[in-house]
Parts: structure tokens; C-alpha cells; sequence
């Protein structure tokens, strides 16, 4: 039996007969006038180099977008997604061996962005949306990390750390002269609590199109500093790395921001809906999980991980990931990106697996 | 006045009225079934994930596209523009301190990508498209470099480089266990000589839909290997750095390799006619030049290129680039991405200058 090493195992599963609870990725509609505009590009249209930082449309966009951040449009640089966005963040901020500090578990990708640009990942703990502050302090003090990581809401847990979490973890941060990447990409997807952007000049904001807006596959993400001079050396990476972003899905982006906000209220409730089922079904069962105040994930307790995620694969053919490779091990992750219909059909297989063995 | 310390200086210099010989970008039109495509894109398309490594029909031609070449579609990835390209292989390559060798003059972007990465570029002298052989194995066996980054028809020279020099050159690289990073996004721009690609397991080819087909500002370009484990290391890295390429351009790119090769030739008179008229032209002004063999670019020499570049731009509205930022103390360089009415006037204005000095 071929083992399950990542979620890279899963790609190129195209078979209809499987259910995918594994990529975050929406299954919604992007708002109808990012269509509209490109069946405006007729032919005539030229396809010459953008700015490097991104169109300046876009930008004064979402400069009114964040409005109460109070982020310049030249203070905005859009990326190849937020993926693009965070991988600059660290590549501007490490040194090789550099320690970057994250909260566990953390976004997949975190630790793997970290050791790609030779710095070492370091993990503070958390319980829910619950982090323990003196431990956090402990690491800064001992670790001089140059970097804190961020993610509220959270993948894999949904957590939505409180406004008053993250000023303290900030103030810290603040104190040690650590800088802060603070990826937000599932702020518009919040159940319960509120979201926080963190404001600083040690701060690098990320955001972008893919889940809010159900662009995933487009690649528009953003970084955005108060401070110049991040923004400013990203830029300078960037004009070697990738130039500018494509200049083409910028126009759809700007379509998409300046969408009512009735079409983000509308996929909200859908995602809603799929929350409180998913989260009442996987109870039901017996598992044990925390109920996510946002994003699209749940983190349920699980006995024997690697077995339930391969036996769920090859003999349900079903789709989930290891918690392990998010920094939780004894927990798969589930992603309801998808229909209640699909999700239904998927929690049968779960629970058919689950009857096979003791939870 | 202000000093020009880079290209980017010329960034959203959008005035009419200039003359710009700066951004190497082709002014003339993609292929329309490029455009056609997005005409059938409607409502009810959904923009999820695509694979990292690239959709595979379009995978599958460019390994028929270059089939000489003899590269399977799995052995190609497809990349944010040839810039991503180059960056993820060096990023696969490099250990901090590793050097790189290149030919000089040299694509403005390299040192940097060498440096971002944390490698020093060493560099390895030419004329016009003659290599000295036994400098270049000096330069392997003092510093063995990680790799070499060939790059023919080359920027900012025109140079193409013979395919017994490429040999050679390559033949050296095996020896000494230096990979090559053959970046070959001009390679249908040849005037005169022919296109050698290099072959074997220590090869990343790079190519690029901007160039070809007019499409600079999608960023569309690919790298490629015989070598299954420099793919893979690449893909690993693209998973994290900026996942999938635009899913959108992808489909648009595979119409452009699907074009007819009459779209190319037509292209390529263009191209041929300006290259003819801007090369007399300033061979009649008294410069001194080499007449590129390849790609959209002449470097002439020039006294005091300091005060030409500035005086061009601040006093004649012309944008010209220093041959120095690609290793070419001496020279200025003229990209001649532009229609011939605008070259006609911008040579006018280089001419009006050039009366105010001693060529």
C-alpha cells in the first residue's frame, strides 16, 4: 500500500466516485463581474509588463478596502497568492538559522517556507484559540526569534484568537524586536468572534483572493506594511523572482473587491451551514473536536491517524489529512470546501470506517 | 537631478512623449485564439487549484512543442514567467555561499538571483559571441561553481552563441559537476547562426511565453530536465513558494503553443526589420556596435554613459538602460521592443544628443 507521506499524495485525484475533505480550496462561484471583465479583453488588448508591486488600481483598492488600517497604496505589493506574499515576508526577514516562532498546529506550509529560506522553525502551543503567554515569552527570550507567524482564523483549527490575544502576543513581539507576518487570508470567514489585524511597523499583513472570493487557482494574494522598508525590499526580490503579477487576474481581482458585500454575506451562510454540520455529524459520532469560529476546517481527535487517513483513502475512497502534518498529531484534518451534499456522503464513509474500529 | 541606479528607476513612466528603449517587452500582439479562449469563459467556470508542476495538456505540449528535445510532460514545470523558472533552480541549487558562473555581459537579473539565493556570482568574460574556453575552465576549476547560467540568444548582446561553442562549454560543466541553467526564452529570435539547446541530466532548460508570443505581462514560462529529481526538487519547493500557476493563463498559453508557426514568422519579420534599421542606423551616428544575431536588443558603445542615460532621459525623454547594470561598462542598451515609427523618433533624439558630445 503506497504510504501517505503528505497532501501532495492526493493531487491528480480526479475520480468522481472520490470525496475530498483534504485541499482548503472553495468549490463557490467568484463574483460575477470578474467574468464580465474579461469578456471585455477582445483582441487588441496588449500584454505588456505591470508595476512589480502590482497595478496601482488594485492597490488604491484595497487600500480602501482595509480602510481602517490605514495602509497607503504604495504600501500594498500584490503577489502569486498569499503563498507568494509570505514566502517574500521571509526571505526579506531571514538569515540563514534564524529562528521564526509559530503557534501549533500551524498552516502546513509554515515550517516548510521556513527551512526552504534556511531558517528553523520554533513552536509555541496552543489550546483552541487559547495561547499560553508566558510560554510564548519564554521562546522569544530564549530562541531571539526574527519572526512570529500568525494565523487567525487558523488552519487547521478554525481558531479565532481574541482581539486581547493577539495585542499581547503582539506587545511581546513588540518588546523582542520580532517581526510579525500575520497571514489573514480567512478573515471574512468568521462564525463566532472577531477578527483583529494586528498594526505595527514590525507587522507584515497578508491577504488574499483565493477563499474569500473563490479564486484559488487565479494566484492574487497581497502583502501589506505599514513600514517602507519591508515593503520596499519585497519589491526588490520580486523584480527578479516573478516581476510583476500577472496583470490580467489583477483586473478580475479588482472586479472582485469592489463586488456588494451581499455576495460575501451570501457564500457566508453557505459556509455556515456546512460548519454546523459537519461539526454536530462528527459529534454525533462520537468524535471529539473543537467547533472552528472560522475558516473551512475541522480538526477531530482520531485514533491511529495514519490508519484512518490510508484505510479512508483506499477502501472509502475518501480524502482527509493527517493532523501530524499540520503540527497535530492524533487528529486528521477535514476541509469543508465542498457541497453538503458531498460532505454528507463523505461523513457516511467516515462513519462506516469509524464502525470498522474502536474511535 | 536624479540619479538612474537601476531599470527600475524608469518604472510608471507612462508620459507619452518618451521614447522608451528600456523594458526588452514586445509591443506587438499575442496570437487571438489566446483571446479567444477567454471568450468562452463564462459564469459557472470555477477557479480552484491547479496542479503545482502545471495542467498537464499543456505539459503534454511543450514536450511535443520541443520534441527534439525529447522531454516528457512530466519532466517540464510550469512557472510564473522564465523568472520563477530561474529562481526555483537556482533555489534547488545553491547552498549558501555556492558560487555561480555566468558569461559577461549578463542578464541584469542574474547576480541578483545568485545573491537573493545567497550565492556569489563569478563571471566569465566574452566577445561578442566568442567564449575564451580555458578562461571559463579556470573559472570552474578555481571556484566549482554550482552552476552556470547560459543564456543564447542572449540579453543585453544579441549574442548567439554556436552550437560547438555551447558544446563545449557544457562539455566542461560535466566535467567539473557544474549544472547548467540554459535560459533559452529568445530562442525563436534568431537572426542569423542557429539554436542550440543543451542536453543531459545536469540541464534545466528554461523557456518563456512572453517573448514569442507577446505575453510578458501573464507570466507564463516553464523549465524542464531529463533529470527527474531537479523536477521534483523544484515542484517540492513551488508547493509551498507559490503553488499552482495561474490556472487561467495556462489555458491561454496552450493556445499560443498550439498557433500556427505562421504567427512566428510573421512576428519574426517585425523583428528582423527593426533589428536592421536601429543596427544601421547607429552604425551611421558614428557608434560602435556588434549586429545581434539574436533577441531585440543592440549595446552600443558610448562615452560616458552616466551622462548619456541621464541626458537622454531628462533632456530628450528616451529612456536608454547603462550597460554596466549587465556587466557592459561603456555601452548603453537598446532594447528594440517598439515599433519603427518610434524608433525612427527616439534614434532622432539619440542623434540630437550624440551632436553635443564627442561620440
Amino acid at each position: 500500500m503506497q504510504k501517505l507521506e503528505s497532501p501532495s499524495c492526493f493531487i491528480g485525484i480526479n475520480n468522481k466516485d472520490f470525496i475530498s475533505f483534504g485541499s482548503g480550496q472553495p468549490d463557490l462561484e467568484p463574483p460575477e463581474p470578474v467574468f464580465n471583465i474579461i469578456q471585455q479583453l477582445t483582441k487588441g488588448w496588449k500584454f505588456q509588463y505591470g508595476l512589480v508591486q502590482g497595478q496601482p488600481e488594485l492597490r488604491e483598492a484595497l487600500s480602501r478596502y482595509h480602510q481602517n488600517l490605514k495602509i497607503k497604496p504604495d504600501n500594498f505589493i500584490i503577489t502569486n497568492g498569499s503563498s507568494e506574499a509570505i514566502d517574500l515576508a521571509l526571505r526579506i526577514l531571514i538569515n540563514p538559522g534564524d529562528y521564526i516562532v509559530m503557534l501549533k498546529p500551524f498552516y502546513y506550509s509554515y515550517p516548510h517556507y521556513v527551512k526552504i529560506n534556511k531558517g528553523r522553525p520554533v513552536y509555541c502551543s496552543t489550546n483552541g484559540s487559547q495561547v499560553d503567554l508566558e510560554e510564548f515569552e519564554f521562546i522569544l527570550k530564549s530562541y531571539h526569534p526574527k519572526a512570529f507567524i500568525l494565523n487567525s482564523p487558523g488552519n487547521p483549527t478554525g481558531a479565532v484568537f481574541k482581539p486581547s490575544t493577539i495585542k499581547s502576543l503582539i506587545r511581546l513581539c513588540k518588546n523582542y524586536n520580532v517581526y510579525v507576518i500575520s497571514d489573514e487570508v480567512y478573515s471574512k470567514l468568521i462564525y463566532e468572534g472577531e477578527h483583529y489585524s494586528p498594526r505595527g511597523d514590525n507587522i507584515i499583513g497578508i491577504n488574499s483572493f483565493s477563499k474569500t472570493f473563490s479564486m484559488c487557482g487565479l494566484r492574487v494574494g497581497y502583502a501589506y506594511s505599514t513600514n517602507d522598508e519591508l515593503i520596499k525590499k519585497m519589491i526588490e526580490i520580486k523584480t527578479h523572482t516573478s516581476m510583476n503579477t500577472n496583470t490580467l487576474v489583477q483586473e478580475m481581482a479588482l472586479q472582485a473587491i469592489n463586488t456588494p458585500q451581499n455576495y460575501i454575506r451570501k457564500q457566508f451562510k453557505v459556509w455556515k451551514e456546512r460548519r454546523d454540520y459537519i461539526y454536530e455529524k462528527l459529534m454525533d459520532m462520537g468524535l471529539s473536536l473543537g467547533n472552528p469560529q472560522g475558516a473551512f476546517y475541522v480538526l477531530p481527535k482520531i485514533k491511529n491517524p495514519d490508519r484512518a487517513v490510508s484505510k479512508l483513502f483506499f477502501d472509502y475512497k475518501t480524502i482527509t489529512y493527517k493532523g501530524e502534518w499540520f503540527g497535530a498529531p492524533g487528529h486528521i484534518r477535514l476541509s469543508y470546501a465542498l457541497d453538503l451534499e458531498k460532505i454528507k456522503e463523505g461523513l457516511k464513509r467516515i462513519e462506516a470506517y469509524l464502525k470498522t474500529c474502536n474511535i
